[in-house]
């Protein structure tokens, strides 16, 4: 089932988010509260792109870390949350929906600079897997190294152009699976929150076919929790379009987090920001 | 924390109990009930006495499998489990109070011919540690291999006398750490349930200083369960003196379940059988 | 690239072969001497059938144990063989031809009541991957859980008719390959010694397009053992039919090890066997 | 037996030392050539301290990321190397003399800003275990995790001083081992190459009882291979102080590589160097 979080704006240690929270994330891998398991425990990973200020090459892949080790017990995921920064940055707990545990299976999973990682799964999976997986661009199929829904669905997503059009390329994904799940007679082919990122930009997908999809929340704005906090030191620190997006909240702090819409999808970016209540649609479209 | 069951009796395959019940160990280590913690995801073990009708040694070591991932996802503990059958068994589930998860940390322990488990820990074992690894006798120290309480527990008993009187050593051992967790100030010592066995006998223990102890069952004779639940087939095909030993009920069968009391113990043997309502009273013996 | 052993005959403990042998599969895991490294550390893993006497189901499936650390500091790994006795096993260490380490890429694979190891590559493998992927029976591929060629070859012969005519199946598959192979402009295909096991019978293969195929060989008959060597006591107690398939010698005994034939394969079967000098030829058939 | 290297000097990426040289720790973790054994596949670990000018704290400690797995397959540790970059780092690849296969049994070991790691062994390990066990600073003794001989070495040398006098602190625990071994009649008691960091300096010992140690080798400094080799760019951008410390060298470059006499000790640091051919005696103390 999963838990993850996102990360986009000035850079800060991993282990702000990850760790440190009344419910991080690691918290989350023992008790998580709004998703489907309160136990998070198949293996763990994150994804980061560089401080851009150290940077040593123009476009660096991000660098990613996964494990197979629940996230509670992993002193090197402990380690690495403590030592690196990032302005951006995935980490993501994993409950299988049936794929085995393994490290291949664990999210993020990553293509040149582009990170992904999802919680839900593709009902009947084993059902469509086949068709779905002949659906990928022969060019990628061999660099499919899981078994998970998860990862099958990034690679139709990079195979339906998803590094020219990342919400075309999402909802054309989600129409083929769920065009592919009619036809073999599974009901409510998709249940998704996923997140994309490309090392400048971080999309956010909420979704699902029976339109009652995964929690996902997005931060307020900075400015506006500065407002509502002066007591919090940190916010001052933070560049105004610091974004947040995670599955369930880190904390309980008022007015801090929001819901995303059913079947919707936001866009945080360097400067002009798109992750706010009035978010994008998405629209399926089928093949 | 941990949860654990032990099983001594007609030999039947360790996946009778540790998966197939309705809240079978495989249960616990996600939604264990009655413990500290509901998750039990630090690593699993079983260690088991094989099947004297095939035994090809006169006196055989016990066999263990211990495996630092959680038990649910663990596909040889399953495998195990569906293939071996055994009259006298031993299965764990961790929850770490502090020591690394590990392979020489997971339980069952084994010395030659003895198996231990245990539930629970040693309050301050830091601050203890030392001085009760002083107290194991000098040719046994190296052949501790772990950082845990538990195993120092077992290797204090052994030399305590463990494999000349289990009661007696058990309550000399709960002496010593009292003893020493005084001197350094340290209050409410010792928290357990622990297991004990030596091919033949099965003893269970349930102890606190502070007298509230983990949880501890046993279950019911098998005549009186025969006659209880006719309905139930298994209990037709095992000999009336099998018995478990768990940390908390597999299922909710009435009249199945009795809690072993405070402060006590019991003894399982073939044939004569001490475990019953009227247990043993466990009295710690100070050094 | 992977060293394996399958037995079939009397049953008996698994450590008998591979761990007590000077030139143990243990030992080949880190020295192998006829292999492409002498190193083979990338996982390990046993799969036996059990001991008919004791069965307490018809056909059971075959049991599997497999982990991706070393196997040379396995101890779960050498418990297991410790304590299994089995009529017909497999066991298998592998290294990597670049798929990834994890338990679903170790064999034996299982289907059913099938086993199958493989030692080799697909030539090229990346590049015909995805065609070889669509060429398995669609009720098959979910099956698939790993990323290895040994995996792929394993369920394009069950497609091909595995479960009713093994070499015929083989034979299928490795024609197969090659086309496919040959379509893509990839050069000497087919590198493979496998092993294929149903609970009764044994077969091996030694084949590649190159025609300079891995190392295998089988045990010279018990009769004519005995004979040989009088001063060997364990040979006296195995029946006639019992045969050994080793990727290399287990030790030096003169005249106990005989080269399988390039581009043959052999039979094992209790009472006739037909592992002898004069092998089936191995004759792929193209699509 | 294990195999590890040093690095001091201008900030590198760590890949640069245990991934790219032509006989880098990653090939010595399958093809060691100077060792006891050719593989080193019980786990590997690295230790570095953050490059001074992106700190964020005034000492910070030093990371570390240790796993159980063999050096070749670990993608973490290859992702790491790729994207971490240090002025003052170890890295280490681990065959275990004895001692269990686990992260806590892995180099480097850390103790505050202190890093410590081992090729070697104390013969007899298990004999005099208990007894250099107890000779451990009482407030130091449940810091111990592991169970090898080089993490005790490492907790004598720290309650003998090595915060404050690192040479004389290793002098002495090498004396007081030898007593022990002495005492108890074990020859030979000391096998050792240690590297110890504290985040400004770098100490590498090479001693053994037999006065036959296992190989340790130093950098020739800069200014000389400079001259010496024109034609490597890598050496102009390198600050003048930059050395390395290795079990074997890296490749062949003549003139690179210099033995570190036995019985001997050299110390890297910031501007001023002792680390040259005529290196300080290392002269055991006993108790």
């Amino acid at each position: 089932m999963c838990r993850w979080l996102a990360y986009a704006g000035t850079p800060i240690h991993l282990d702000e988010l990850i760790y440190k929270p009344a419910h991080s994330l690691i918290d989350q891998s023992r008790h998580a509260r709004l998703g489907v398991e309160t136990t998070n425990g198949d293996g763990a990973g994150i994804g980061w792109y560089p401080d851009e200020r150290y940077a040593t090459t123009p476009e660096p892949e991000p660098a990613v870390f996964r494990a197979i080790g629940p996230a509670w017990s992993d002193r090197n995921l402990h380690e690495l949350s403590r030592c690196v920064r990032s302005p951006l940055f995935f980490a993501h707990i994993r409950a299988s929906t049936g794929a085995a545990v393994q490290q291949t299976n664990c999210h993020p999973f990553r293509h040149h600079n582009w990170l992904w990682m999802h919680n839900g799964a593709i009902n009947g999976f084993s059902t469509v897997k086949r068709e779905l997986a002949m659906a990928v661009d022969p060019a990628l199929y061999a660099d499919i190294e899981g078994s998970t829904d998860s990862e099958l669905m990034f690679y139709l997503a990079l195979s339906l152009g998803l590094e020219d059009d990342v919400p075309g390329a999402v909802e054309r994904m989600i129409g083929l699976v769920e065009s592919a799940a009619e036809r073999h007679g599974v009901p409510d082919a998709m249940q998704m929150t996923v997140a994309v990122a490309d090392g400048a930009r971080l999309w956010a997908f909420r979704y699902s076919t029976e339109r009652h999809s995964r929690s996902l929340f997005y931060s307020t704005d900075i400015d506006t929790l500065r407002a509502l906090h002066p007591e919090i030191g940190v916010l001052r620190v933070v560049s105004p379009d610091t974004r947040l997006v995670v599955s369930e909240p880190l904390g309980d702090l008022t007015g801090a987090w929001n819901e995303v819409p059913e079947c919707s999808y936001g866009l945080v970016q360097p400067g002009e920001d798109e992750m706010r209540s009035e978010m994008h649609p998405l629209t399926p479209v089928a093949p």
